[in-house]
């Protein structure tokens, strides 16, 4: 199964992709997001890994407004723990490390590291796993990057020193993707977890329009485990809401509550039913 | 007026500072967040000017946690269009470009312009100011930078194009804060905004605890410009959830609004009132 994710491999992204469908799916690199939206709809790509957001960035709405615009089913989730490792060619040690590059978020996540170890230099590169590439091509000397554990084993560099971000709270929220009416998938694991459905949908803010839609949740006891808000683009006063629910589409419950809420809001669409990671 | 804020001068929270407080406020540069609040928790600065969204990426989850973590006030806001520009020393011109410097993210915000100009490679850098300081300093032969109008300004680069982004629905919203109990500001031409007021508070997750936190507001007609939730760390199925109402903390209804909120959330917290950008 070929499945598209933006960014260069051993990225967390292809992290994702191993959680949410073994080892044996094939990973296929792109540049861009809407690159990666664009290569399952030409089928291409059988399926598509996307980062939703993350503990410490919040939200990546970019990606929310693919998923409006294409048309596709989230059919599972999964979450990665973002983990920043210094990694090196074999035969450079830790004492010869004298410059390490990695993207600038990487970099500034691991600042703690760079306090401690002054000598060191950081220096900025388009991307954390094409550090460990450029690293691993080109010998810098006295070079290394700042990758996740896959981009080291992918690109065949040695891990001097695990887990050097600042903050070990830092995960990021994947979603898999797959054409329209695509059944759910399972992840190893998630078998037992509760189902969740993921929705958008718009109102006027007029007073308690928001408070008006959640009823038809609430008064089906219904639980929210996501709402965020934004302004719809050009339409002072209009608001688009992303939310998750417990439950599946498909329950009888979920369905009514989705019927009362496609009464009362202005645009309803229901993304996709899928196990909680 | 000396006003902390994070990256280099010329960044766009220094515009963000203009914006607020005009051309006489001091920007003092920091290189993190957590530098920031601390530098006005000390006194060093009189005010700090914080990135809290961003039409495309979300919201900074990170600068909420400090908020909390930090006791201030916020006293206004404002929202700066990101407009990135091609910037070179002056002698250069555009048919001499063959190295662009800047911040990752910055790069990726102009992929149409490098996909017409496929001469000119891309350089990762570390802040989008930074790139025009370097250029301007080491005049690397055929460089040029991405960044803002006011960080050609300040290090006396040229701009050879303008509004080179790919989106230009991309805006910044940023908060002015001051120590506790300081009173709101207005910056030119939000006179006659309305009011508006920022909280955080935490629910359980028992079916309907937000609908019900949202009945405090909705049934006083107040309206809801932002909600957006957060897992609490560490405690599954508490949430905390960021909220924007329109309204001073002062009027009766808010007030009351504000009690009603405080009797049904775990904890609640008043982030500040200011005019609305």
């Amino acid at each position: 199964m070929k499945v598209a994710f933006q960014g260069e491999l051993g990225a967390f992204s292809q992290q994702a992709i191993r959680q949410l469908l073994g080892p044996r799916a094939k990973p296929i690199a792109r540049q861009r997001f809407d690159e990666v939206f664009a290569s399952l709809r030409s089928g291409q790509v059988e399926a598509a890994a996307l980062p939703i957001e993350n503990t410490l960035a919040g939200s990546v709405h970019e990606n929310y407004d693919l998923l409006l615009k294409y048309d596709f089913e989230i059919t599972a989730e999964t979450s990665v723990r973002i983990v920043h490792n210094l990694v090196a060619a074999p035969g450079t040690a830790f004492g010869d490390v004298r410059q390490v590059f990695s993207h600038p978020v990487a970099l500034n996540q691991c600042q703690d590291f760079f306090s401690r170890h002054k000598r060191i230099e950081r220096v900025p590169f388009y991307d954390t796993a094409g550090s460990v590439k450029m690293v691993m091509e080109q010998r810098p000397a006295g070079g290394a990057a700042i990758a996740s554990a896959l981009a080291a084993q992918i690109y065949g560099g040695r891990i001097l020193k695990r887990e050097i971000e600042d903050d070990r709270r830092n995960f990021t929220r994947f979603f898999l993707l797959e054409p329209n009416g695509a059944k759910p998938r399972t992840p190893r694991g998630a078998g037992r977890k509760p189902w969740k459905t993921s929705l958008v949908f718009s109102t006027r803010n007029i007073p308690g329009a928001l408070f008006r839609a959640l009823s038809a949740l609430a008064l089906r006891d219904l639980n929210l485990v996501k709402i965020e808000s934004r302004p719809l683009r050009g339409k002072p006063w209009e608001y688009l809401f992303y939310l998750d629910l417990l439950g599946h589409r498909d329950e009888k419950r979920v369905r009514n509550a989705l019927g009362h809420l496609g009464e009362m809001a202005d645009f309803l669409r229901v993304l996709g039913s899928y196990r909680a990671a």
